[in-house]
């Protein structure tokens, strides 16, 4: 088992990662002294509550925890106002007070809403961190959590960080095979904009960590949380620093705007968007290699590198320039000056955007 | 004019209370750097709407602000998810950005919806607000923002501290009187509660304070809003020193509850409160003066002291004990050890309370 610690002065908290954690979770939640006097509540999905939901509640309830759950759907949908507003009201019926924890099983819309009913009930009460995806490696460092407006993503929430986050490697194996390569996509990321040896290592195992092997995992997941973890402590609340993590994801979020239909993945998304990022840094003087082993990494975890070409470019356009992360409306960009180092570029052309843009439809 | 800031480190703000200053609103916009590229959104009600919105628009378009607007029907019933989602739309449409403002124009409901829509707008906004009520100088200073449940008032919320608050104590004239006794009633729990001279000052200055005397309004709003301040600074998360501005919310918060019909205002129900929680004092072993102060302080401001025959004492107790101020299912009152002096009482008996309770409704 690794442990380490997302440093944030008094919010700050570990992250444990290893094989059969969730075996040991009442354990877990007496060492951090999860109080046991006021109920919490765990909340996860309609896939993951017949895999691990019972094991989690009789486990902590024979630890003396008073225990109440609320499943949803799984599925983006269940990001919402209305949701949270039903959950709020089963919390109130068992009695969750200021002192309760709400629990998060699950992957990022599990955590995203779960963090956000933790954030805004009685005005913040404490947060407790299950992933059971590789993508929710991401999300759950750093405190972003949120619901969904519906005219846009993620824009109803807010910072809150959790008391600890106990990711369970074994609960990565029943995990589509898609879902396994989209999660990778972001772990690529963080070897790319920050540390190169990572990155290398991350082109050398891909077999390994396709495949799930248990070593390999906790290896990569370890790095994946410590570059985010490092990061977001530099700058918990995204006002500077912290736009790097958005490398691939201003042409990526864009294309998950607009692929309604045969919907990307998130990890897929972004896989094309670093591609294009990086084809970008290289139109910006930077070396050619970045474009080259971004290009050659994606390929070797099985993830897309070109647009599909069911999307269109207008389209893909306009949804970019919507995108929150447009400061005061001008385009900013999160490149690499080299695989590893990454920056942030202000006031590029919109033209040299929409040539990349229509460049990734016949990228191969 | 005066000022004051209240001290919370990087979250610290100026609140600025005098006659006039909305006349000069775009002044103190400029002076506090609120950002004139990204647009601003003013929310209201439709009450406050007609008398000064216009004036504010005006005022900051003049200034080279770009503004939009959201108007709410008057009332508690807007602090609601769903008019946050609205407002949210609105606000996507009109283009704000991470670096827009939320503007409150308005009395507490205004404040603690625009708060929470500006606390929860990507992830967090700026955030000005501009109390048209005495009672919000009470809920201007503190941060606590939130919309209710339809199980329970407040519960949705965070805490989010404003940029600036700019007091025009001209726009209380138009308040109904039983409005400005109602907001009264917070003012003098500030003295009753940390100040035994403005506890003094607020007995003998009755008559000009309900004329709206202007002098009298500014040097008393000061003192409240100095007092919250002190106490917030102290405690900005509410752990422990904050719950003594709970003093009379404990009885006010179930009467408000229980009282349907015939509804009493906020500032009118912790008026009989803190007649109650000073019987309670005096019960507990503290000086007899505490109870006969507070008794003649509201009777001198045509407050109630005495909880109106139609309510029924089960539903009261029963009120009380689903607050959330009862931590743990212990029960927690805010009592006066003397005039000025506020203490937080732990473990008191529930029989006690129901007997303050019952003799509430024979006080006069």
């Amino acid at each position: 088992m690794k442990q380490l610690i997302v440093d944030l002065d008094d919010r700050s908290y570990p992250i444990y990662i290893g094989e059969g954690i969730l075996d040991q979770i009442s354990t877990f939640f007496r060492k951090h002294q999860i109080n046991d006097q006021s109920p919490l509540m765990i909340i996860t999905d309609d896939n993951i509550a017949p895999l691990y939901l019972k094991k989690v509640i009789v486990s902590l309830q024979e630890s003396g925890y008073k225990v109440c759950e609320y499943i949803v759907p799984a599925g983006e949908s269940s990001k919402s106002l209305s949701v949270l507003e039903k959950i709020t009201g089963v919390a109130l019926d068992a009695g969750l007070d200021r002192k309760s924890s709400i629990v998060a099983l699950g992957g990022g819309v599990v955590g995203d809403l779960a963090g956000f009913v933790a954030a805004s009930f009685m005005r913040g009460i404490p947060f407790i961190q299950i992933p059971t995806t590789i993508l929710a490696h991401d999300s759950s460092v750093g405190g972003k959590v949120a619901v969904n407006h519906p005219k846009a993503k993620n824009i109803i929430g807010a910072f809150h960080q959790p008391q600890m986050v106990l990711y369970d490697t074994s609960t990565l194996r029943t995990l589509p095979e898609r879902e396994i390569k989209a999660g990778l996509s972001e772990l690529i990321k963080h070897g790319l904009i920050w540390d190169a040896k990572f990155a290398e290592w991350n082109q050398l195992n891909a077999e390994k960590l396709l495949a799930l092997d248990s070593e390999s995992l906790e290896y990569a997941l370890y790095n994946g949380c410590k570059i985010k973890a490092h990061v977001v402590s530099e700058d918990e609340r995204e006002n500077g620093l912290r736009a790097i993590l958005n490398f691939g994801h201003t042409i990526g979020h864009a294309l998950e705007a607009v692929s309604q239909y045969n919907k990307l993945l998130h990890g897929e998304a972004i896989a094309i968007g670093m591609v294009g990022a990086a084809k970008l840094s290289v139109h910006l003087g930077y070396p050619q290699r970045i474009y080259k082993e971004t290009k050659s990494v994606m390929k070797k975890y099985g993830l897309p590198i070109q647009i599909p070409n069911h999307l269109n470019v207008d389209e893909i356009m306009e949804a970019m320039l919507h995108d929150k992360k447009f400061s005061e409306g001008q385009v900013v960009f999160t490149i690499l000056k080299d695989i590893g180092e990454a920056h942030i570029q202000r006031g590029i052309s919109i033209d040299l955007i929409r040539e990349i843009v229509e460049n990734l439809r016949l990228e191969e």
